[in-house]
Order: C-alpha cells, then sequence, then structure tokens
C-alpha cells in the first residue's frame, strides 16, 4: 500500500499556435505514498484541479525576454497548476496527515510538494465545497478582489466594463462591481453566458462578442457616456475598442489576454495615443503579489457567500482524463463559469 | 494707434496623414488695442510661442470618441497654443498693463485672451529668458516634473529609459532622473541629439533610434538588466520593444506618442499581454491636471536652473512667418531641444 500508481498529465512539447489535447498526454509511473524521513516535504493526493489561462505560456518554450511568472512547463514532465488536495504523510511541521490545503500541485493523481508561504495554504473553512478553493476562495477569487479594489480604484456609479464576464475571474468582479454601486456590463462568448451575467450574476447588462459586428459600437450603445472601469480578460481587439470608449481617468486592470495566447502572431492594439489624452490608467498585476492579503479576503467573501449575496459557477469536468480536454477548452471558451477538474472525491 | 495689423497663422483645413507647411496659412487683419470698456479681457502682445506635438491632434476633424483635450482648431481660423506675451491693455482685475504672462494665445501678433486659472500664469521670475516659459519654467517643464517625479514613481538606482529625449521635456526628464541617481537612456534620432545627451544633459548613454537595425536588441544592450521606468514619448514600435525589455513592476509615463500623429493608420503595439505578466502600469497623464503644483514646481527647479544645475537647449525660429515650418518640423525631428518661435523680442 506504500506505493501506488500516479496518473500524471504530460506536456508533450512546447506548443506553437492554439493548443490541442494532443499536447497533453495522460501516462502513469508509481509513487511513495510516505515521504522520507528527515524530508520537508508533504504527499498530498490531488482531489481538484484548477485550469487557468496563464497555463496556455507556460507551454510555450522558455523566451529571454519573458518574465519568470510564466516559467514554461518542461516537455516530458507533468505540468502543474494550482489544486486543492488533502496530505497523505508530511514531514513538514506545519502540515499532518489529513490536512486539507489548496496551491501549487502537479497535474497528477499524487504530488510531492515543499509547501512554501503564500503559494500553499490551508483550508478552514471546510462547509463550502472544497472545489471553490480552485476558484472562488483561491486564486481567481482573490484576482477578482485585488484587481477590482486595489487596481481599479472603483468608486460608487461609476461605468464597469468585463471582459470574459462569466469566467473564474469576471463572475465575481462583476458582483463586487454591483455590490459597490457601479453600472456594470459584461461581454461573454454564447447566449447562455450573456444569460447567465444578466441573470445570475446581476450584470445591468452583457452582449455576446461574437455576434457583434462592431466592437466600438456595440459599447458606445452599452456605455453612452463611457467606460470608467475596463476589467481586461482578454486583450486585442476588445482592448483597442475599450480604448475608444473609456472616459477621461478611466483604469483598465490587465489581469489576463486571453484572446491572444493562442495566436502565433498577436494581434496590434493601435489606439494607444489616446491614453494620453484621456489619462488612461494600464495596470498589469498577478494575485501572488497581494496573497499577504488572503485572509483579508477571506474574511470579507466568506460571509457574503454564506448569505448568498455572491454566488460561482463551476464547469467540473470529472477525472483526470478530462484535463487536457477541459485545459484546451479554455481558448476556446467552452467552459460556462470557473473550469475545474476532479481528480477525487473521495476524502479518505 | 489704437488699430494695429495682426499677423495671424490660420489652419487651412483639417489634416490627414502628414502635416505640411501649406496646412497653414499666414494672413492680417486689424486688431484694437484698447479693450471694450467693461470687458474681463486682456489684449497682449505675444512674444513667443511654443510648437508642441499635440497640436498636431488638434488639426483633425473632431471625433466624437476623440476626448476634449484635444479639441480641434476650427479651418479658416487662427490656431492657439501656449505662448508668453505682454499685457498691453486689460479690464481683468488681476491683470495690467505691462504685466508678463504665460499661457493659451493665438498664434498671432496679438490676442484677445479671458484669463483662466491654470491656464494663465503671471511670470515674476523675469531673470531668466522669457523664451524659457514656453519650455523649461512652462509647459514641458511641469510635464516633465509631474511625469517623472507624480507618474513614474522612480527610485535611486533605478533604469530609465527616455524617447525623444532630447526634446522639449526628455531633456529634463533624463536631468531629473540623474538628479535622483538613476542610470538614465536616452533616445533621438540624430547625431547632434546623440551628443547632446551625452555631453549636455548627462545622460549615462543614448543611441541614434534611426540607425537601429533592431530596437529590442538596442534596448537589451542598452539595458542587460531590463528597464525600470519608461517615459514614453514616440509610440508604436519603440513602445512595443520596450516592453519586451521592461523589468517586473515597471512603470511607463504616457506622455506622448508623436511618431503615431501624422499616420493615417497608426503602428499596432502587440506584446500589450505581457504587461499582466511584467505588471506593468502604463499611465496616461496631462499636466494640465497638476497646475495646482506650478508654484512648487517653480520653487523646485528655479534654484537649479539658477545654479546652472540644469540646463536647458531651445531651437528658435525667427518671426511668425517662419512658425509654420517650425510646427510642421517637429513631426520630422528637425528641431533640436524645445522648438519656439519668436514673434517679438520688442518689450516695448
Amino acid at each position: 500500500m506504500a506505493t501506488v500508481m500516479n496518473k500524471q498529465v504530460l506536456l508533450r512539447d512546447y506548443v506553437t499556435g492554439f493548443a490541442n489535447e494532443s499536447d497533453l498526454v495522460i501516462t502513469s509511473t508509481n509513487v511513495d505514498l510516505r515521504v522520507p524521513k528527515g524530508s520537508l516535504t508533504a504527499l498530498v493526493k490531488n482531489l481538484y484541479l484548477s485550469c487557468d489561462p496563464y497555463m496556455r505560456n507556460r507551454m510555450r518554450r522558455p523566451d529571454p525576454l519573458s518574465p519568470a511568472t510564466a516559467q514554461s512547463f518542461t516537455p516530458g514532465m507533468p505540468i502543474s497548476g494550482l489544486g486543492v488536495s488533502k496530505v497523505i504523510d508530511s514531514g513538514h511541521p506545519d502540515y499532518r496527515e489529513g490536512d486539507l490545503l489548496w496551491g501549487a500541485v502537479g497535474w497528477e493523481e499524487y504530488s510531492v510538494i515543499t509547501p512554501i508561504p503564500n503559494l500553499h495554504f490551508k483550508i478552514h473553512h471546510t462547509n463550502f465545497p472544497l472545489s471553490y478553493y480552485t476558484g472562488l476562495l483561491g486564486m481567481p477569487g482573490m484576482t477578482a478582489y485585488v484587481g477590482f479594489y486595489e487596481i481599479c480604484s472603483p468608486k460608487k456609479g461609476e461605468a464597469v466594463f468585463v471582459s470574459a464576464a462569466s469566467g473564474a475571474v469576471g463572475q465575481l468582479v462583476g458582483q463586487f462591481a454591483k455590490m459597490m454601486g457601479c453600472y456594470v456590463v459584461g461581454s461573454a462568448g454564447s447566449k447562455e453566458k450573456v444569460d447567465l451575467l444578466k441573470n445570475k450574476f446581476g450584470f445591468d447588462d452583457a452582449f455576446n462578442y461574437k455576434e457583434v459586428h462592431n466592437l466600438v459600437a456595440a459599447l458606445k450603445r452599452c456605455f453612452p457616456q463611457g467606460i470608467d472601469i475596463y476589467f481586461e480578460n482578454v486583450g486585442g481587439k476588445m482592448l483597442d475598442a475599450v480604448i475608444l470608449n473609456m472616459r477621461p481617468h478611466g483604469r483598465i486592470a490587465a489581469c489576463g489576454m486571453i484572446s491572444q495566447y493562442n495566436l502565433q502572431n498577436p494581434e496590434g492594439v493601435y489606439g494607444l495615443s489616446l491614453i494620453t489624452y484621456k489619462r488612461i490608467r494600464i495596470e498589469g498585476f498577478n494575485c501572488f503579489d497581494y496573497f499577504h492579503k488572503y485572509s483579508e479576503f477571506l474574511e470579507f467573501v466568506v460571509p457574503y457567500v454564506r448569505e448568498g449575496k455572491i454566488t460561482y459557477v463551476e464547469d467540473v469536468a470529472e477525472g483526470l482524463e478530462s484535463a487536457p480536454a477541459a485545459l484546451v477548452g479554455l481558448f476556446h471558451g467552452k467552459n460556462v463559469g470557473k473550469q475545474l477538474v476532479v481528480v477525487s472525491r473521495d476524502l479518505e
């Protein structure tokens, strides 16, 4: 029983252009469920894995000009990401058998981790679905919290636009903005998602960008007075259309630009000279710079979740075998809500 | 003597593509040197006019999506800008005959102005060349001051890159950055300007962007550890090359993008998705939002100028007839230093 099979998802080779399921390979190896004596590692059983857009950048060949936050995966090795896990054995003084945690793990059934502060977190609120720690109560939640409250400098009554608005982060940004008394519009890629935005997440308006002929005009219709805050998840043409519609002193939180990650030649953005006249601030951020505020975030968000004032939609793929399709599907907008993979629901 | 000829520079018609001298027309009209009784206006004699890149945007046909700070000139009417003037007659209680001021005036020998706080300023330090109020002690000086100290959030020892670095604003930003103990590199468009940067303004290094085959590689050579601060004056390809070379948490003060103003189809910027990974902040600003700090700026800069610790290079065109060529020349980089036009040196 000390050694068991460990199913894994490997990167076949560096990816150019759109990622395909075949770029990821399912394989098996053995894993010893006990950590060596004197080791500071922990052996964890992975329960849920998070599919996140930034992972596409880690499939690229390393580029000396590309920064360390997008460090590439190693071909032939398991890819890694964020997940929810249970400690099976631990040599680390802060982690004990049975502890639940979320943080960086391999895409595999069992991982050996070296717990790192602000990269691994113990789970204390076990009365919520554990999968929420891949989304609402994990990195996407912190991203929405930091991005909206710290980067967007929001004020009551302002006009907020969110792209990829039904995704893991967008659905929360929209709800935070409504709680603050903003006018909130979202874009998404299907009728189903647009309906979610309007009817489940309480956006004031929403549109399907795939059915819009002229993004500039569509935004003008939604925001006749202009946009104060843009929560940027997609990049490319949408960013250009937004800049044209921004109000003076507008703010753009650059959370991500998923429309660009799979393009060999990214789209140009042509309207940047307007940011001077309009005094626009565009600011990239990464929630990992803010994880010292994680407990503050939980104190803020947990009561709202408990009272049902914040809702969260997940798109759940069953089994590690479904992980490649789930991850690749993100880049085609197949997910409705936060995409995650269930590796195991068995807490024993 | 109450009515005199008033030479003026008119906009012939809205301009598309590169502005030409022929887009501006010299004409004459009559002007009454006395202001009507009860009027709150002042009649000023213009001494120096400032040629500024943003003026190109005011030659465009008005665009409903374009912001008010770039309000278009009216074809057939004198263009306007900033200048240094002497009050000939005034109905305004704060201005008297003989006062010197700088601020918004027409491109003409005499202007009727309605003095507006933070758009017209009395000149008190008359022991400096009056032309400095079109540059070092005027709007470009404030732009460099606000842009560098407020927008760039500079720290001692940081790596600073300035484009259009020998221009009205750039030459000051470089000197401010050196005073703070930064490593400073500038780009400009001729050997003469590069020599100025290195030998007169004290930049650590400088290059002629027109002789560089690969901007990304040129910046990499100047900044092997990357760029912390980019003071953006040009836009387009340079911005893309800088983003690739920015360090994490870098800041870009978007002062202007002169390379784009005369293009019918602006260049695309392709590397924006890096701003998320690198947590870059790009911020457009306009010094007119900060003119409540103008006296603070003068208190800061005047002692340095007096002690010769800050130097300033002007490119002086003689006579209103030379004004069209001087303004248009800006967009071809013909000016060496701050471009201005002498309308009159006669203070009487």
